[in-house]
Formats: C-alpha cells, sequence, structure tokens
C-alpha cells in the first residue's frame, strides 16, 4: 500500500499544526501546502510550518496544485462557514480527492446549509470520494464523545454537558467575538448585532447528537450571556476590571416535546482560575446508568482540532463515497504507528 | 423501513436484560428466546424476562427457531469465550443472520482464536451478514472509549486506564472466580491453579487498541495479585477478616520496545468504599495533549453490557458483512428514539 499523500490548503495556525503532524506521522506524505498571502507563497512549505524543507513550495492556486500534486486528501483549515467552504470543497471533490475541512460548520453541514450539503454528497458520491468536517468542537467534545459514551446506556433521559475553557493564550480577534474587556451594555450590543458570536458550532454539536440516537427535536435555542468579572484579569491583550465582561456563558439547548434534552454549555472567559473556576470537559447523561465524565483540564483547543482533523484521514479514506460525519465514522484514533496499518481493516 | 428482528439465546441475567430492552425500544422487536434451562422453555419470553407477554414461547432449539422466527439479529448471552460460542455462532451465520455475542473473547477474538475468527470472518461475509462481540468491558470502557479519547491527541507516548468497581452485589460464582474470601496464600495458588481468573478481556482490550492506533505490539502480560484487606468487609455470600483478600487486582500490559505502552488495571474487590476507594473508570493518555479521564462512579458492568449489545445493532445490521469490532464499526450511541432513524445513512 502506498503512502496517504495529503495537501493542506490555509497555512495559518491550524494548517500549520496539521501539516507538521502529517509530515511527522508515517504513511502519510505532506505533498503540498496552498496558502493565500504573499508572505508564505514560493517558501517551503516544511519550512514555513516550523519543520524540514520538504522540497515542494507553497503555491496559492489549489486547482493547479491538486492537478500536479495529486493528493489523496486534502485538510482545509482557511474558514469556518460552509457557505465560505463549499466553492473549494466542490473543486476538490471533483478533482477526485477526498476533504477533512475544520469549518465549524462543516461538521453537521445539512443544520445550516442543506441544499450545499445535498450537492457536496453528490459532488463526492458521483467522484468516489468523501467529505468530513471535524475539530475539537464541533466534531470532538461536544458532540462524538457524548454519542460515544451514550453506548453504555440503556436510556437516556437528558443530556448535559459543558466544555470550561481558558481563552487568555488568544489574540484581539478572539478577544472581541467572545466579548472580553467590553461592559455588560456593550456586551448586549455587540450579542444583538452579532459582533459578539461566541462558539460557531451548538447547532451541528446538538442536531448529530440527535440524530444519532434517532431523536427528532422540537426545535433548539441559544443564549450568549456575559461572564462578569469579580475580579480583575488581565492578558497580553485585554484588561477586565471587576464588574467589566471576562468573557461570554454561550449556551445551545435541543428541545423535545417542550423539554430541554441536550444542553451544552461553552463558558469561555479569560483567566478562570481567578475566580476557581476549574477548566474542563464535563459530560453528564442522566438515564439508565447515569454516565457522568470529566476531562481535566479540557481537551485543548488547538491541539485538539490539529489532532482530530490528522487523525480522521485513514478512516475517511476507507470510507464509502459520500458527505459523512463523525457519527457515522469508526471511532476516531490517534495515528501512533503506520497509517498503513490502521487502514483497510473495515 | 421494517422493524429489526431480534432474537436472545441465554435468558440469564445479561439475556434477560438485553430482551427487555428489545421489547422497550422503538424499532425492534423481540421475536424470539432462546435457552437451555427446562424451567424457561415454554414459557412466554416477554413474561420470563419480567416483561408483558410477548406470544412468542422460550425455545431450546435454536436452529429451529431462527427458521422459524427469521430473526435479524441473534443477541449471543451464554459464554464467555471464542471456543462455546463458535459452533452457534456458525449456526447462525449461516442461517443468514446477524449476531452480536456478549462472550468477552469476541470482543476481538483472534487474539485467542485467530483461526475461529477467520473462519466466522469467512462464513459472515459468505453470508451476507456480520458477527460482533461486545460488553461493558472488554468492548466499551477499557478500549473503546480509550481509542477514542486518543482521537483528540496529536501523539500518545503511552495509555494508562483502570476500572475500579465494586464486587459486593454478585453471587458465590464470582467470589470464587475473584479469590475473595481466601487467603493470600489460597489465592495465590488459586491464580496458578486457574481457579482465580479475575478479568477475561485484557488480552482483546490490548491487541484492539493497538490495532486501531496502528502499533505493534512486542508482548503482553497479565499479572493477578491479591487485594489484602485492612478492615473487615462482607457481603451476603462472603466474609473477609482484615489480612485476608478481598478481591483481585488483575493487571494487563501491553509492550512496544520494551517499554510499558497500553497498562490496564481492573482491581475488583467487595466494599472499596471500606478502604476510601472511590469506584470509577480511569482513562489517562500520556502525549500531546495529556488526557486525563474519568467516569465517576463506574459504567456499571451488568448494565454497561446490556446496552452496549443492545445499542450495537443498528450499526451492525448497517455494517459491510464479515467479523467486525468496536473499532471498526461506527461510535457507539443510545438508542433513544426509533432504531430505524438511527440507521441507513452510512
Amino acid at each position: 500500500m502506498e503512502n496517504i499523500r495529503v495537501l493542506v490548503r490555509g497555512l495559518g495556525n491550524m494548517g500549520s499544526g496539521m501539516a507538521k503532524m502529517v509530515i511527522d506521522k508515517e504513511g502519510l506524505d505532506l505533498v503540498g501546502g496552498v496558502a493565500g498571502r504573499p508572505n508564505k507563497v514560493g517558501k517551503d512549505v516544511g519550512e514555513v510550518v516550523g519543520r524540514e524543507a520538504i522540497g515542494v513550495n507553497v503555491n496559492n492556486d489549489l486547482v493547479a496544485e491538486i492537478k500536479d500534486k495529486k493528493p489523496d486528501v486534502v485538510l482545509q483549515a482557511n474558514t469556518s462557514f460552509t457557505k465560505d467552504a463549499f466553492p473549494e470543497i466542490k473543486e476538490i471533490l471533483e478533482q477526485g480527492v477526498n476533504v477533512i475541512s475544520i469549518a465549524e460548520e462543516m461538521a453537521y453541514p445539512s443544520v445550516q446549509e442543506k441544499e450545499l450539503a445535498q450537492q457536496m454528497d453528490e459532488i463526492a458520491k458521483k467522484n468516489g470520494v468523501s467529505v468530513l468536517g471535524t475539530g475539537v468542537n464541533p466534531g470532538f467534545v461536544l458532540d462524538t464523545l457524548i454519542i460515544a459514551l451514550s453506548g453504555g446506556a440503556i436510556s437516556v433521559d437528558s443530556i448535559k454537558a459543558s466544555r470550561v475553557n481558558d481563552l487568555s493564550p488568544f489574540g484581539a480577534t478572539v478577544m472581541k467575538t467572545q466579548g472580553v474587556g467590553t461592559t455588560v451594555e456593550e456586551f448586549n450590543k455587540g450579542v444583538e448585532e452579532g459582533t459578539i458570536v461566541g462558539h460557531v458550532g451548538f447547532p451541528e454539536s446538538i442536531y448529530m447528537i440527535a440524530d444519532a440516537l434517532g431523536i427528532t427535536l422540537d426545535k433548539i435555542e441559544e443564549t450568549r450571556e456575559p461572564i462578569v468579572s469579580e475580579t480583575y484579569r488581565e492578558t497580553e491583550h485585554v484588561k477586565v476590571e471587576p464588574g467589566m465582561v471576562a468573557g461570554c456563558r454561550h449556551v445551545g439547548k435541543g428541545f423535545k416535546d417542550g423539554e430541554e434534552l441536550i444542553v451544552l454549555e461553552h463558558p469561555q472567559q479569560i483567566h478562570p482560575d481567578k475566580e476557581g473556576v476549574d477548566t474542563g470537559d464535563y459530560i453528564y447523561i442522566k438515564g439508565n446508568p447515569e454516565i457522568n465524565m470529566s476531562i481535566n483540564p479540557e481537551v485543548p483547543g488547538g491541539v485538539g482540532t490539529i489532532a482530530t482533523a490528522v487523525n480522521m484521514i485513514p478512516l475517511l479514506v476507507d470510507a464509502p463515497a459520500g458527505l459523512t460525519s463523525m457519527k457515522d465514522l469508526p471511532v476516531p484514533r490517534a495515528i501512533v504507528g503506520d497509517v498503513k496499518k490502521i487502514m483497510g481493516r473495515r
């Protein structure tokens, strides 16, 4: 069996991390990197991402690069939304190449873009390849792990899960989209105007869980509330006085027969430790039996997204053609030995 | 789509629990129960398992019952070992019927019975059906959940997991096979002579994890040590004085390049609370990132085995023909709504 040829689209933090991981894994070959930024184009992909030169330069023409390098899989790491991801995914699939996207909406694209999801499924099937959206969340913590844990339950009455993380390492853009450093009034105005967005992915995770468990939901609701700080907190990019906003408590709820069946919480703030909040991933399944899971600290966002995307490569290449999702593929797993040993067993 | 027709083989605690769960689930029909015990044969299956009558009596002839009731799936709950499970599995597959077995060795049967595993794979493929072994452990906690969690890791240096449970509710047979109530000398002699067996399933779990992650192990080792009590503990079936054995600390290790790569522990004892031991399932993945998971208390053994076996029905019916395993099927999930909504999406 040949090594799997991988091309990375987008060489920001996530794309660069994936490229490094691909270089480091036995059985995966990094065959190209495509990025828009002029300061990267023309430089060796390996050097751009912080490894040794691999003898391939960053290109800015995705289709030309696919035709030249003939990858088996493209990892797409340059957008959050399906409508932005779609044009390139279409082009990649039409070249007969599999796609793994970390665009959050792509984790379950039928939720926001039913028509585009159908088109991707058809194009993928027509070209005998597959397309998957994944990442740490949506894609892993607040959907795949919840689904997997529920497998040990005879009955499920409700699901409540929470991902508590620390935004302190992030830059100015994240501070703005989470409302860190605003007043409560500014926060509420930002939510109303759509500049403070919180987490992208709750509808995707909630509907993925519901479909996996055979549940038809009535509706879902999302709320974004300010985490008002009682202490002084600061990072390189922002200062938060007591009474100001340290982050966004974003909650997504899925209702069935008027009851809250699936409740997912993602309070994101800087320095949660300042007020005694432990970061972690928490899943509580009420049913028979009750299943009460904690991961402390949380699976980190950046590393987790890089890992889930690259780890799914062998499972996606082995999958039937079409648009797929984390709930439909075999359980995720780390690539430790040669990727080729993981493949071809199904 | 029609409901899935399920027949249960073996109507002890596990088989009865599965039969009840099948009765309770929308989209599954319990069409028969086969048991050897004369006190059950001829009685209504529903009433035997503690539900209302379903109009079908317990039969003791498996093949005749399959021909008559035409199930889609047989749940096998009457043995722990592949060599004992094989003759009936072969007959079931030859009738063109899928099998889910809770025989511990069947979770990864190629480990102990390579030849029989190949035969089952061939017979299943020839008849266009599938066969799976599962249960709470092996099958879920110390293999599937470990594999799934590792999916969030860029690299894995080692895996250590522990399932700490309480044997107090179990009967006299379990006390004997775990050495509860023996002296240390009697315990060591029992281990040597094979009457004290500890947990059945470590080789299966360890090799399933290794294969999932693409690791070729050098060897595995198992140890069984007495849990010597410092306190007085008793149950309905056994009394343990201080200095006597309260249970068996069974450990399985998978080695790679001479190092312990996968270490699974399953200390089983009565009343662990007497010495401040919390029951739970614990998984620690050392790598990038470190992933540190706890489930408190542990996913209970009986309920968990019933749940995993029945919950895998729709995934197995949808799977490609052949011998499969938990690492090769989609992530497990609870059946909450109609089973038919869970199917046909892959």
